[in-house]
């Protein structure tokens, strides 16, 4: 493991682009960018074909520069199961990653090139642009009141992936200074679930707060570009509308799979099409862990209601199977006791 | 509609083959058939070279009648929606259809080229070699009680189709003379999960009472295979044993997928995986009707026990989920008191 002591902020610091439209006369300012980014005036003439190879290929340095400024420095705190699953991707789109938990991940940290720490103080002094929270939900407000939030720029931008909403929104609001900015997202998908890729598979955000300055909302910008380029289907929903839908499908489908899981099933020789799709649903929510299913619960306000309509559901199912079975044995009843009184 | 009184039995009735190996010596007998598998003895020379092209083609003639004598005149009792999907199949394979229900289904049986019966008497006397039950489990007894089986060949072949097989077995056993043939059979597969082909589908089946003659023996393989021919997956497997793994396969996911769709669920603009896996189900389980699920556990006597086994699980995992939320408050409690009275 690195020693968080002996581990300087190995990244530079990507300070915030003061302006967000840094090119007004692109042909001019193209010729004036060096590869890093710095700016020269040594009186070279003005090149003007803009789609010809040049000597130096300032087109293409000037679109790295921007590719540059566009990656962000995240810190994941909370690198467990999802954390290190969302930062394979980070990795691959050229982020700079640092990670912390309280359990030793350092390999899984080394093996996507990111610096692990296990003091808070030496994660929050690198300065991230964003602090991502990746706990389980019932480990939030425990790890979010431990980072010490004055080591970092007042400017940094928290994001969290709980599978609930309102709880970390409210969470971000009471804990964190006005000077942070907020987003909260939910990633609909996992590792099982999208271990082919997330082309297609629903990303959930709400921008909470926002300091309304170019670079701040360029930056979220960007972070939420990281889930755009892979194809997920972008919903921007406020929180509270997420937690609604998210218990009468998310919270009701792994309650199904774990209800079903109990019965302890086995293929048949035998199984139909549905069969084997129900047995496909408890192997698929039941990858998740249970502190998920019970956190999707705990802090989800519509969920205890979700339960009590599959309870009268389940009610309704058995009365109208019991009903009509007691409607024929009546019937058979009546039918004998009239054979025997009468005509 | 065909009126059944003024439809006599249009197709010759098939014997069943008194000698299953017809061609102990096949370069001699085939020469000695002709097109409509009749004999002849006229003295032509024998021709030993089977494989040249002959010009009367008697092998190809030979093979047709091979497969002639494979096909059946199989009667199915019920035409609704399960017994004209099963007729599509068995008229593309070249068998005589045979249709009475009490509804009138004339259309539906013209349409694959069966003759549709009002009068059971009619389609009795037409003495086909299978009887196909295909009714709902609900009305099998009625339907089988309703035939006069006085009007049959006595070597009939009954079959049934339904989704539990103890009753069925019972059933005709109780009611059929003793020299009628049965089979009880499950294709485990309908006109939805089945709409690309019966291949790798499941077919289960008991042969409860085959008399031991060659012919019979013969036409109960012709008739399976019917079946394997599709592709299906042939499973034979006593009927108790099959009705004790449907209770835990199917009638439990036709009970999860009834259960859910009271609950009247829309798609989301945020389905996960798993949900729209649910919703799937709920589809497929609740294309079929209420009545084939009443069946299911009206006549299953181990379906009981599975819905007390669900109800167990149900309530197990909302004892987990609140028993946590419990455990939190306490702790809170005691933690809030502890820090009133002391320290």
């Amino acid at each position: 493991m690195l020693s968080s002591s002996s581990l300087p902020c190995r990244t530079p610091s990507l300070l915030p682009n003061p302006n967000p439209n840094p090119n007004p006369n692109p042909n001019r300012s193209l010729l004036l960018l060096r590869p890093h980014g710095r700016c020269c005036r040594r009186g070279a003439p003005p090149v003007l074909a803009m789609d010809a190879a040049q000597p130096f290929d300032f087109e293409s340095r000037a679109s790295d520069l921007l590719e540059r400024q566009s990656k962000l420095k995240i810190a994941i705190v909370g690198f467990g199961n999802f954390g290190q699953f969302l930062a394979r991707t980070f990795a691959r789109q050229g982020h700079t990653l640092l990670a912390h938990s309280r359990s030793d991940h350092s390999a899984a940290a080394a093996s996507v090139g990111a610096a692990f720490f296990r003091d808070p103080h030496d994660l929050c002094e690198c300065h991230p642009d964003v602090v991502l929270l990746a706990t389980s939900i019932l480990s939030a407000e425990r790890v979010l009141r431990s980072l010490p939030l004055q080591r970092l720029r007042r400017s940094t931008l928290f994001v969290d992936v709980l599978s609930v909403k309102e709880f970390p929104k409210n969470l971000f609001l009471q804990l964190l200074p006005p000077h942070f900015d907020i987003l909260c997202t939910h990633p609909m998908f996992g590792p099982e679930s999208a271990k082919d890729g997330w082309a297609g598979l629903p990303f959930v955000y709400d921008k909470v707060r926002l300091a309304d300055a170019d670079d701040r909302l360029d930056r979220c910008a960007n972070f939420l570009d990281i889930f755009s380029r892979e194809g997920c289907r972008m919903v921007e929903m406020p929180c509270g509308e997420h937690d609604e839908i998210a218990a009468e499908s998310q919270f009701l489908t792994h309650t199904v799979g774990r209800v079903v899981a109990k019965l302890d099933l086995k293929p048949t020789p035998i199984n139909t099409k549905g069969y084997e799709m129900l047995l496909k649903l408890v192997e698929n929510t039941c990858s998740d862990s249970f502190d998920l299913y019970n956190g999707l619960f705990m802090y989800n306000k519509n969920s205890t209601e979700l339960l009590e309509r599959l309870d009268v559901a389940f009610d309704s199912l058995k009365k109208e199977l019991f009903g009509r079975l007691h409607d024929r044995l009546r019937k058979q009843l009546f039918e004998s006791s009239q054979s025997l009184t009468g005509s």
